[in-house]
Order: C-alpha cells, then sequence, then structure tokens
C-alpha cells in the first residue's frame, strides 16, 4: 500500500465533466488500495475570472483581500471533487488550507510555507478516506488567508507529501510528461522515463514551464519523488527524483531547454579594474530588472567588456541604464541585441563525460550557427546565437546527441 | 458614536456597481463616527450557479461539501467589498465565519450559531476599522464549514449584533421598508416606520418576505432593534423593535398579511371524543406536511369536522392520507379545495381594543365576501376566502382601517 500525493491542475479540473474524469482516477487509484490525498486547483478561468472583478473595482486591491478573494476558487474545486467521489462510493472530505492546517508567513500573494500538521489527514487515511486539499493556501498564525502565488498548488502538494512522508507526488497536467526538447519544435523529441531534481530545475528555468521551480527545489530538498502525468491519458509519465540514471549507459545529455524571452546588452572598454561589474550590474538590479547569462571578457588593451541578458521587455529601461553607467565609468560603448535565443543543454551525464561542449559546438558550427556567447554550469551548457537559428540548433543538437532514441533500456 | 450591524444582501451586492454603492454607503456612515460590522450575501446568482455545479455532478451532493462549496460566495463579496472600501480611503477588514468566529453546531446546510467571540471585530473596531463578516455561515466544533441554510445571512447580522450589543442591526435589501400591505396590491400602501418584533413574525409568516422569521424571533429574543432599509435608495426604513408605539392614539391594525399557497382540508363526521384531532393531523405531520390553520367544530348531531390548510404542493399527498384516516374512523366525508386564500390583519393595538373583529367583518361582508374559516391569536385575526376575492378584500380592509394614512405622529 503507497501513499500517493495527487495534484490535479487547472486544465485537469476545468470542468464538471474534467472533474468527474478525474473522480474517476483517483477512485481506480483508491480500490488498489493506495491512500491517497488530492490537491486541486482552481477551475481553469477561474483565478482570472476572480481577478478580473477585483481589477473592476481597484487596480491596487489590497493582498490580503485578494488571498481571501482567490482562495476560494480551489475551496469549490475541492467540493465538487469530493460530491463527485461520493457519488462513486468513494468517501472522500475536503480541507481547506486553514483546516489542514498548512501554516504560512503571511505575506500575502507569495506566502512560504512553515509547518503542515498532517495528523488530521492521517486520521482520515486510517479510515480509507481520500483526502482532497485546496491547493496554493495556507494560513498565517492570525488566521488570516494567505495563498502561495500561481502555480503554488504544486508546491501545497510537494510540500504535503513530505510533511506525510509520501512514496511519490503525482502532479497530473495537460502534457504526459517531461521532454527531451519541446515537441513543437522536434518532431522526435522523446518523453523522458527519469530525470534529476537537478536536471529539472535546470530544464525549468530555461522555459520548460511544466512545473513551478519552487516545487522542483522544495521535492529536491526532502527528496519527494515526483511525478509528472497527464491528466486526459493514462501513461507512466516522468519520474522527477534524487538517483542519477544507474544504468550501465548513461545517457550524455537529458534534454535541451531555449526561450527567445530575452535580450543582450553589452558594454565595452570599461576599466579592468575591482568593483566595475557590481558597478554595472548593481545598477540594473536595483531597479528591479532580473539578469540572467553574464559574461565578462577581457581584450587585449586591458579594457574588459561586459555581456549580459534581460527579459526583452525591460530591455529599454536597462539600456538607458547602462548608457548612463557608461558616461560614469568612461566605457567605450554599449549596444544591444534583441534578436537572440538562449540555447541549453542539460544533463547530470555530462559531469562524467569530456567532450559534451566539442559535441555542441561542433553541431552548430556544421549548421554554420554562430555562438555569441557561451556559459557552463556542472549539468548544463547554454550558448547564445541569432534567433533566427534557434530550431535549426534545437534540431541538430537534439539529433547529434541522439535524443529521439532512448539509448539506455530502463527498468 | 453608534454600534451598527448592516446587512447586504444578494442583491444589493450583485455587481461590482453595486458593490461600489454599498461602499460609497458604508463610507459615508463611517465618516459619521459610527462603529461599523457590515455582513454581506453572496453576489445574486452565486450561489445558484455553484448549486448547478453541484447538481451536475449529483442530485445527492454531500452535505458537509455543500456547505463548504455555497460558502464561497459571501467570501468572495466580503473581498470585494473590502477593496472597493480601501479604494475610499477606509480601513476594512474581511472575515470569513471561521475567522470571527461564529461557533455553529454541526447540523450541515441548516446549522444554528452556538457562539460568537466577539473579540477580534472588537479590537479592529476600537482601530477604527470597517468590519466586513461574511453571511449565512460558521464554524463547527470539529472546523468544519457550515452553513445556517438560505437568508442565513439576516441571522448571521442579527447575532452578531446581539453579541456585540449594537445599537442597531440594519437589514439592506431591495424594499425601502415593511408596508401596511403588498403595494403591488393596495396602490396606497403606506411604509410603517416602526412595527413592533411580534407583529413583524405575523407579517413574515403571512408571506411577507422581507426578512426571514429566524432572524426576527432572534432580534425579539435578545432585543435586538432592527431596521429594514432599501439599498438602493436613501430613507429611514421600517425600525422593528421591542417597544409598542406608545403615542397616544395607537393605529389599530399595523399591517395585512395574505397569501394563496395554501389549499383547504376537511374531515366531516368523525366522532367528537379525546384524540381524535391527534389521528387526523399526527398521521399528516408524520408524513412532513405542513399544516398551517386549523379549525374544528362540533355539529348539532355531536359528530365533529375538522379543517386545516396545507401548501398547495402537498394537497394531493394529504387528501390521500386523509381519506385513509376517513376510513379508519368511520368519518362521513372529506372534501379538499385550492381556490382559496387567506387575508390576516395584524397589530398590537388590536390587544386593547375591541371591535376589530367587528370592523374586518363588516367590511368584508359589505362587499359580498364569504368568509369560509376564522382563527384568531392575540395580535392577529386570520380569516379564509374564496381565492378570487383577495385582491378585493385586502384593498377594502385597507380601507376600513384606515391604513394609508398614518393618524399617529411619528417623534
Amino acid at each position: 500500500m503507497s501513499l500517493i500525493v495527487q495534484k490535479y491542475g487547472g486544465t485537469s479540473v476545468g470542468s464538471v465533466e474534467r472533474i468527474e474524469a478525474v473522480a474517476a482516477r483517483i477512485a481506480r487509484g483508491h480500490i488498489d488500495g493506495n491512500q491517497l490525498v488530492v490537491v486541486v486547483s482552481a477551475m481553469s478561468g477561474e483565478t482570472n475570472r476572480l481577478l478580473g472583478l477585483a481589477a473592476d473595482i481597484s487596480d491596487q486591491a489590497d493582498l490580503r483581500e485578494k488571498d481571501v478573494l482567490l482562495s476560494t476558487g480551489e475551496q469549490v474545486t475541492m467540493a465538487l471533487l469530493c460530491i463527485a467521489l461520493h457519488k462513486r462510493g468513494i468517501s472522500a472530505v475536503s480541507y481547506t488550507g486553514r483546516q489542514v492546517p498548512i501554516l504560512t508567513d503571511s505575506s500575502y500573494s507569495k506566502a512560504r510555507i512553515q509547518e503542515i500538521d498532517g495528523s488530521r489527514i492521517r486520521a482520515d487515511l486510517a479510515c480509507k478516506k481520500v483526502v482532497v486539499v485546496a491547493g496554493f493556501q495556507g494560513v498565517d498564525p492570525d488566521d488570516n488567508i494567505t495563498t502561495l502565488g500561481r502555480g503554488g498548488s504544486d508546491t501545497t502538494a510537494v510540500a504535503l507529501a513530505a510533511s506525510l512522508n509520501a512514496d511519490e507526488c503525482q502532479i497530473y497536467t495537460d502534457v504526459d510528461g517531461v521532454y527531451t526538447t519541446d515537441p513543437r519544435v522536434v518532431n522526435d523529441a522523446r518523453r523522458l522515463d527519469k530525470i534529476t531534481f537537478e536536471e529539472m530545475l535546470e530544464m525549468a528555468s530555461q522555459g520548460s514551464k511544466i512545473l513551478q521551480i519552487r516545487s522542483v527545489e522544495f521535492a529536491g530538498k526532502y527528496n519527494v519523488p515526483l511525478r509528472v502525468l497527464s491528466s486526459f491519458e493514462e501513461g507512466p509519465g516522468t519520474l522527477i527524483s534524487l538517483e542519477e540514471n544507474d544504468n550501465m549507459e548513461k545517457p550524455l545529455i537529458s534534454g535541451i531547454a531555449f526561450n527567445k524571452d530575452e535580450a543582450k546588452l553589452t558594454i565595452r572598454g570599461i576599466p579592468d579594474q575591482p568593483g566595475v561589474a557590481y558597478k554595472v550590474l548593481g545598477a540594473i538590479s536595483e531597479a528591479n530588472i532580473e539578469i540572467d547569462v553574464i559574461v565578462q571578457n577581457v581584450a587585449k588593451d586591458n579594457s574588459a567588456s561586459i555581456t549580459f541578458t534581460v527579459n526583452k521587455t525591460d530591455l529599454s529601461e536597462a539600456e538607458t541604464l547602462l548608457q548612463q553607467i557608461a558616461v560614469d565609468l568612461g566605457a567605450l560603448e554599449v549596444d544591444s541585441d534583441k534578436h537572440i535565443a538562449k540555447v541549453s543543454i542539460v544533463g547530470v551525464g555530462m559531469r562524467s563525460h569530456a567532450g559534451v561542449a566539442a559535441i555542441m559546438f561542433e553541431a552548430l558550427s556544421n549548421e554554420g550557427i554562430n555562438i555569441q556567447l557561451i556559459t557552463t554550469s556542472e549539468i548544463k551548457i547554454t550558448v547564445v546565437i541569432d534567433e533566427k537559428y534557434l530550431e535549426l540548433a534545437v534540431r541538430s543538437l537534439h539529433a547529434a546527441f541522439n535524443m529521439a532514441v532512448d539509448t539506455v533500456p530502463l527498468e
């Protein structure tokens, strides 16, 4: 008998029909003898409907009251799901964040979970009940309703799984797993059976938006095996866990992530001395502009140049700031390019294999794609290229690393 | 400085525009220096929308989960109202039934309030905050969400007013007060400035559906002055309180109530002996059929007849039962009539004035209206007549008691 926490997102519970389908799936899992805790999101569209009502009144709605408002969305879903389970003869009970309780701090709209008391849920599970919990919400020490921010239902599920020491946390969504890369770009992109937390984090932060980064971090920290599955079709999904694939032949690369949301800024001819990077980047981040890739080089004349990327929407503000900084530092020039794309290969396998970078650069070179920037981490190599080559680059890398074929026999 | 509990029903908060109007009204009351606790219903239509979702899944939805579902309606309103108050610079905070807390028993869908802890609200009022409370809901001793049943927001408001020892409980609705009778029937029906709890109870149970009977009983029990006002226009409304009108000239009659929802059943020729009324009416009420007017008479031959009224929807079931009872008792006959109407005159004044009944019967006689049944209480006389004469009867009584004119100068 396994204790499984399941989470169903907004699309999975987006209508009465979808809720019925979820109930049928839960009923099967329950009959199989599992102990089930089910975390639900608001029905798709509901959160936006509620935000719309608030926005019609004020564009500066109080965060406490916004949380009171939004938390009703999951409460509706959990009640409807229990009603659908009862119809199938399954004993089920619903709890709001407060009823569990899921204790959080008081940061309305982005509260952090501090403690979960699992005793009420454990007592229900012992009575063979399915427990349905509202995702995304909690209660602060003064009994105020809080929300964890958008996507917080994933976090609720992982935190509950950790607290209850669950065997697995299953995240049901509208895709059937994590893929080697976006199937819309590469036809033969392959669903991964397994991936490590680290790899998933690198994939997620690069734009594979299946799971909230925070919930993956949390799952990794508490070693909660996480499985991404489709609520629309049957299938094993992708298991995200601590262990590296321990088969003989490790795949070099697990996935290719990419995005076109960023723009590149370069400041050239600045003095190569301590504190310069801080002067350049500090001013940018003080303006609350997020910086992603950063590369610094020193030229022959000992002047330095720094290149970094920001979200395209922040480009004009960042460029204005950088022009000012250039004047202050006596820099040579500033330039920017918004027609760039970022491509990363991710895999824990590259730790123990030399030559991964070489294969990557060769593949890009064979296609005549110029590499503008390179950065690396232990399990990731990222390049910035002209955005018009993005699809070509992803496809050629997918082929170069033979990712369409699962070279590793899975148990 | 007065402590006032205000309650706004579903129509009064039925749209963002209506919520804004309510916020503007509250802001005026707040600026006038009153301490305000505001109880809100779900936006009109919302409760039915939620019930519809549940009904799409099951027509036997679990009552606990139904309460979880429905309680979100008021929670949405209270958050939106607070956001609208903040926009007007008013400090306001919202609480669910659980957050107040309003402790109830565990009778889901029709819970009774057991205790209200007003300390959290009092602390907010002391900080000059407006406190907005979700009507219709509470929490049971095991931290389950309960609802008080439809119309329960009135009960919430009165219970809060009693608990906080408020100076007045104001019920905002879509009518501007309690009238001598239905203005749709009598053109010159007059808004009453004052009415006693007893009179209001007699009016309400007769179909003047402005206030829930339960909330009037509750207000009377704890002597909470209750005021019915319109949320759509300014005006003093009607004050419902313990004191009888203490002016020199008391009005004989405060109002005329009526309904056409009932049907009449008669069983004739039953033995006039102890226990017969119980045998007849016990069987009807065991079938959960509500009985209203009951009249028993003894005929010359010492056989008795009993006449009573039931809701028209229960008529055929009641008649079938009564036929069976007639056989058991050896009764002469059973007959029924669904074309009846009930008309009542209500007024604490009739306690100290003889001749009220005479005026009533004379007025009906002058119009040639036959009286089928008469019952009386201390402050009410009810007659049953043919339904086709209903409007005529109400208008002639309104005129006979000179009710269009407020003969009593109000202070």
